[in-house]
């Protein structure tokens, strides 16, 4: 039975710029799971008011409704067994967990004073005051006012960056010879980026750059035929 | 057979502080390995040239001779296949890679300008230029000119401990309910800091204080015991 995913919608019903989602979509492919998106707006609570709560992703799965790329990564993980595991093992899902508070404390403070200009110019309009008032409610500040300019934060994106430049010298992956659900966390934070905005976040000589190119081909260039920048 | 391990020692004999040293005592100690810990200083190239380098840790174990943490670590894993894994998978393996250089990319340059003027204090007197000159050579600088002071380094320390705070509000360690290597690589570079320092580096209500406490008590208390200050 095909899955049920919600998914974030820019202004352009196929601009599907959500991190979380895409942490799914990709999760779902590496495990060859079959899935229907819905486009959806931040505005549209009650399209999904039936999960409990107001945000993307959220899944139906037959009977199951999971939310959260967290619980859903651990959900398909937990049900579906026999297909190629997300994390590997319990050891290796801990330290996911790490990566992905890592990705969430360390990328998005940079990346979002980035980005939000070009968030802002592809959301759909009815969108507008909404994720404006996220701003103010979860920043205290509006959206003009955290941006910042591409040379005052790709050096530091780059420097950041530095742990998994480091790995990717002895591996292809974060997990190794293949990838897997710590990879499409820290891929899904940059690709955020290339499906919103056209600033090229990663220099071509730079080895995260080689690694996206091989995340972007990854179950027939998903990634890569989404709406985007080719950037 | 007890392998013989050389361990950095500083002016006091059993004052052991090196964090990479460390890694591999908590790892031996992981797998139920008896090891026999010679005193070794920054000077002592002689003593270890037969590994063909001049860096510890240094491992012999029978006839393997072995140098670099993380090359030890990998080998003990792939020798002593039987005691408890290292990682638990080569997913976590590899994820446990983007911890470590995690930890010198960016753990590293906060706690060295901090620990600096502590670390000239407790090397041995006949180590003392040889450091003086690895401080130069590394960073051209002089000890003095890169000291910092607790005020300016530890709000950096505790920001940049943020994504293990964050992990551990769900779980125990960084690798799940029980500590591997990834948590060792981390645990050793803070006790890098109580094996020389004074300086109180965690707050005691910070979850990363508590996870330390449960470091130091693993393996009856190994490190807890170990010469240093209890902060």
């Amino acid at each position: 039975m095909t899955i049920k995913m919600y998914d974030l919608a820019g202004a352009q019903e196929n601009r599907r710029f959500s991190p979380y989602c895409w942490r799914i979509k990709m999760a779902l492919a590496h495990k060859g799971l079959e899935v229907e998106t819905i486009p959806w707006r931040f505005t549209e609570k009650e399209a999904i008011a039936f999960s409990g709560q107001g945000k993307v992703p959220v899944i139906v799965d037959g009977e199951n409704t999971v939310f959260d790329s967290w619980n859903i990564a651990n959900y398909l993980e937990d049900k579906y067994t026999k297909s190629p595991s997300l994390f590997g093992c319990s050891q290796a899902q801990a330290n996911a967990l790490f990566i992905k508070h890592w990705d969430e404390k360390v990328l998005i403070p940079i990346l979002l004073p980035l980005l939000v200009t070009d968030i802002l110019a592809h959301i759909h309009e009815k969108d507008q005051n909404y994720v404006r008032g996220m701003f103010e409610e979860r920043l205290g500040r509006s959206p003009e006012d955290i941006a910042k300019t591409p040379e005052e934060q790709l050096p530091k994106l780059h420097s950041s960056l530095g742990p998994l430049r480091e790995t990717l010298r002895s591996q292809s992956f974060l997990a190794g010879k293949q990838p897997n659900f710590s990879d499409y966390i820290v891929f899904a934070r940059l690709h955020w980026g290339r499906c919103i905005s056209p600033i090229k976040l990663l220099e071509t000589d730079d080895l995260v750059y080689a690694w996206r190119e091989r995340m972007l081909d990854l179950y027939d260039g998903l990634a890569r035929k989404s709406l985007g920048y080719d950037v």
